[in-house]
């Protein structure tokens, strides 16, 4: 079905028609659907969603269009939709709106909910407080399988997961029993005997990235988090890890551009909020760059002589970046998958200068003979080739060291990526450059 | 325990109380702490691994260490880790194996199991076949509930996920039933009405990548996978699907520092292999990177009747070259999570030109500015000026068409990431500047 069909059967009133259909979709295509259409049209179609794949749906969809919808629906239609949603995912859509808006929601919920709620929102952004589901099945160890069983069948639906279940006493997380092991155990046997105790878990201040690398190293479904205190207090689980992932990966890859990361969407960001995210890097990276001028005014004389030594700054300037970018990339990946630890330091750096030695001395000699063909001019082909030797293997052990010590400072590890690396990279190139230059040519 | 007190057990002896840690770690830890051991300890240390957890720590060890262990152990060993092993898992064990040791591995299985092997082993790299695991519930329509429990009782140890069953009918998927509805479905009732029929799923000569977009997309812990005739044949499962998630950012982010991406780590990687996967595109952007200073010594008489000109020349490549990248990045993430498809290609170009001019009029500004300050030279900081726009526009329009270009011809997006479009931005750049120079200060 596309937007036009839909506009076409709600302009004919063809209502029936598209409840049915909709209700054969999958919620995550719906929500992409809906908000393809103009907004009288989205709150129509809204409306012939089923109860329970509304909520669903909404929760999928944009931030704007949610908005839209909250604004366009009675109390008692938002009422619905919040009580069939996640909390986790409630908390996501408040995070969203403005305040008369959130305001408007929390008033159709309860006491208990708004309480809880509040508490989610009140976690920092990037922790697992903030990404954790409250809903999971806790049992008791005394259980018998038989009863565990009854109990989710009974509080099953409510939950994000029943496939991992939490033996919790006094609040205490004791172990914990997968649906596996409860549909393959006996039904008389008991919950404290069949649960796995050795748990691995996380605390809401940790970070969000820190419980989407354990799901994924442990390959879990879903990673149970404690407060302070020990108490269990939610659950993470494995989509909102992917996403997470996922968020995260594209925000190392905005900071390796230079770019500040931004939660929204490429389309849903303003341009001025795009050229917001750019400037700041672009002015302290322009700024930078000109002290790589002041080091080639340093040189007037020299290229005053030689006018030829200025047309290989590109080729300099552009090698090295590449070397430094590619070392730098290579650590940083290292370090997001914990491969690269900070103690692997001087590792790394024996690894990098074998490398930068097989590259570099590559790089000189394809470089060198080619001027020596096309120029016939030994020394300036001794120029490049020395150059670029020193200058490659400055690059890498910049480039390798520079993510590491950002992580030393616990500072993200991807701004040290390309574009403050090549800053760097360029202005002691071009020194190295003019340098052998006038040593080479008695400048 | 650390790797240390191992050897010191191991020396000493002290087999039954190795035994019993080993028993209580994580697979996952085992694998990572064994690895740290020399040979020949590794080997003592795995074989006092219990019978079920020896197959899954071994198939989470380095290939380096499988292919030890592999030649260390006796037939019978072998055979029993193989036999516990999920296919999936023992085909990327011997994807990795010289061919000698894939020739022992295979003469310890049966023929069944052999054939299904070399069936997995056949699919081509990054195919979903490669990744999925053949081992999973199937369910007739006409069973019950209570039937299809008894089942999974039955079949669900040896199944890599009983979380999703898959209803089958002459081999062809007829719909799926997840335990949650099972489980808290009326033991009556019939799989044939449970069944969920509106199936997502991929085939086996699909690209791994979208199997893991569609287990995201979906919030799926397993994904049915059929073959060309639409039998089912096996699932990928969430945790494969994150896996694949994580190697193919890894890929990206290598693709975009214009390195070879490379399966294996960062420290298992060779430095010859390391050069090897880095020099192609050092060597290619290095030979274009003289073009751009072919068009500086066309300029040759216009810095030297003004030297200072030449000091601004990594300032602009500079700038350009970050203003590209940027714009690159955004459209190559957009673009992986699907946000950007070409059909957008006018909406990119469009907020691009918008976000391009903001950009740059700032920085034109901000540099004109520091120049009016420090040289007091109107025509100076008017060049500038001018320049940053013409070449900060054209890098980013240049930055966001380049990817796109590149998926139009079915290529990664992300190779056409920050050194690739340096390069093209680069001269580009230069020639803007030295064209406007010579205008403005009539050389």
């Amino acid at each position: 079905m596309t937007e036009k069909e839909i506009c076409r059967l709600l302009a004919e009133r063809r209502y029936r028609e598209l409840k049915t259909s909709f209700g054969e979709m999958n919620e995550v295509d719906l929500a992409d659907l809906l908000e393809q259409l103009p907004e009288k049209e989205m709150v129509m179609a809204f409306r012939l969603i089923g109860k329970e794949e509304a909520a669903e749906t909404f929760s999928y969809m944009e931030p704007r269009q949610q908005q839209i919808l909250v604004e366009a629906l009675t109390e008692r239609e938002l009422k619905e939709v919040l009580d069939e949603m996640f909390l986790d995912d409630a908390a996501d859509v408040l995070e969203e709106m403005p305040a008369n808006v959130v305001e408007r929601i929390l008033s159709t919920t309860d006491a208990e909910t708004r309480r809880q709620l509040n508490q989610l929102l009140s976690y920092p952004e990037d922790s697992v407080g903030s990404i954790m589901t409250v809903e999971y099945v806790d049992l008791k160890p005394e259980m018998t399988v038989k009863e565990a069983l009854t109990k989710i069948r009974r509080v099953g639906i409510d939950s994000e997961t029943i496939y991992t279940c939490y033996v919790i006493r006094n609040k205490k997380l004791l172990g914990i029993v997968t649906a596996k092991s409860l549909m393959i155990s006996d039904e008389a046997a008991v919950i404290g005997d069949l649960m796995e105790t050795n748990i691995i878990k996380v605390t809401t201040y940790d970070d969000q990235e820190e419980a989407a690398k354990l799901v994924r190293r442990y390959g879990l479904i879903a990673l149970p988090v404690v407060d302070r205190e020990g108490c269990m207090v939610g659950i993470v689980t494995v989509d909102d890890a992917m996403d997470v992932m996922q968020d995260e990966n594209t925000e190392d890859m905005a900071l390796m551009a230079a770019i500040q990361p931004n939660e929204s969407s490429y389309f849903e960001t303003s341009v001025l909020r795009h050229a917001r995210s750019r400037i700041p890097w672009l002015l302290v990276l322009m700024f930078s760059a000109t002290f790589t001028g002041m080091i080639i005014t340093k040189y007037e004389t020299a290229f005053a002589a030689i006018p030829l030594l200025v047309s290989f700054i590109p080729m300099i300037m552009d090698t090295s970046g590449n070397c430094g970018s590619q070392s730098a990339t290579l650590v940083i990946c290292g370090m997001a998958v914990d491969e690269i630890r900070l103690r692997d330091v001087f590792k790394v750096i024996w690894k990098e200068l074998r490398v930068a030695l097989v590259v570099s001395s590559t790089l000189a000699v394809a470089n060198g003979l080619r001027i020596l063909i096309m120029y016939h001019d030994v020394r300036l082909a001794l120029l490049i080739g020395l150059t670029l030797v020193c200058t490659v293997t400055l690059a890498e052990l910049i480039g390798c060291m520079l993510p590491m010590l950002a992580k030393r400072c616990r500072l993200d590890p991807a701004i040290m990526a390309s574009p403050l690396i090549t800053t760097c990279v360029d202005a002691a190139a071009i020194a190295i450059y003019f340098f052998i230059a006038t040593r080479l040519f008695s400048l």
